[in-house]
């Protein structure tokens, strides 16, 4: 396939979410699959990343089993971390647990546009995992092609 | 020095890997920098994703002793999950942990394109982490640029 | 907002670092928005990426009491490998563990670009996380868009 030579492009949006629980995993794809539309784009890369330091955006199957299996394993590996009182540091150690399995589960993923689309495997679907919810947060959607 | 304005280019390609083992670490270094130097792209970004959700792409050394110290190290923090018969989840129990894993491991890994090539640091290759093997299973590679 | 279509620019620069003991979290949010600035790219995507195997680069917040509690829970789940003297690895065992926190916490970050700026929430920073220091590193740099 020859490189097609074009302007480039860019559109940005931002998806508000609003968890009641502390801890969520929402199924974004189509919000993200909107945006693409929106741009106009046909070819190009979506960065599509938390704007929050306690939320994840990430790739995986949507099946309801799969996230009940890892809450546990979360807070197995990064578990609630319990104040202590003598200590003063400024960062809540109540939001600690939040940092870390964000990390494990990771700020972005850029997924490639293809035809308009969002190009993915069979099973992929973008998830917003919430580890600190009860307010109103945002997801960022950031495209750039043709 | 001083940005350059040219039209964007962009170039997508799979490649087709097939594991016989259930867990590998492949290098994939070469067929990416080859997808690079079929694009005619000089600057840019190359976006490298695993199609599949029980697979991953991330960047490492080509140290064989590394991923034997893997492996143990990602069956600790992930272990296999062993079915649990009164469960009915439409998800089987027994690819739960490729899923942990991949996360661990990371979906996908951007990399800029710098006078036609990779821009890598000394140490840096692309593997490919497969999870839940013995089938083929794809990498897609969308290079933007100019 | 409708796409505005206009020649796409690159950038790159490599951002020098020298964290004087083993490990340490370095924030380089200043440095990155400096790169944007030269660059002069309005609109666009920007990968900021350890050029070594043994440091991440990742977005949190700037607490310093997070890093402290990042520091012991890293040590927990991939703790410093003793070296096995019947081990004839090519790869020293003493940054195994390096290896795995950088995996942890991740190589590379894309950020939006936005009317010339990163396009962060309220919380979010660009830290570099060494894992063997006490020498010279590299951060990259790539910006593109227009």
């Amino acid at each position: 396939m020859r490189p097609i030579s074009v302007p480039m492009r860019s559109h940005r949006k931002e998806i508000w979410l609003e968890a009641p629980s502390r801890r969520a995993f929402i199924n974004i794809t189509t919000q993200v699959q909107e945006c693409v539309r929106e741009s106009g784009i046909n070819e190009g890369l979506a960065l599509i990343n938390s704007m929050h330091v306690t939320a994840a955006v990430f790739v995986d199957d949507d099946e309801s089993g799969l996230y009940r299996h890892y809450e546990v394993w979360l807070e197995r590996l990064a578990p609630v971390v319990h104040p202590n009182p003598d200590d003063d540091d400024t960062i809540g150690e109540d939001i600690i647990d939040a940092h870390m399995k964000r990390q494990l589960m990771g700020r972005e993923v850029t997924v490639a546009v293809t035809g308009g689309r969002l190009d993915f495997g069979p099973w992929e679907n973008i998830f917003y995992g919430e580890f600190d919810g009860g307010r109103k947060k945002r997801v960022l959607v950031k495209i750039i092609g043709e």
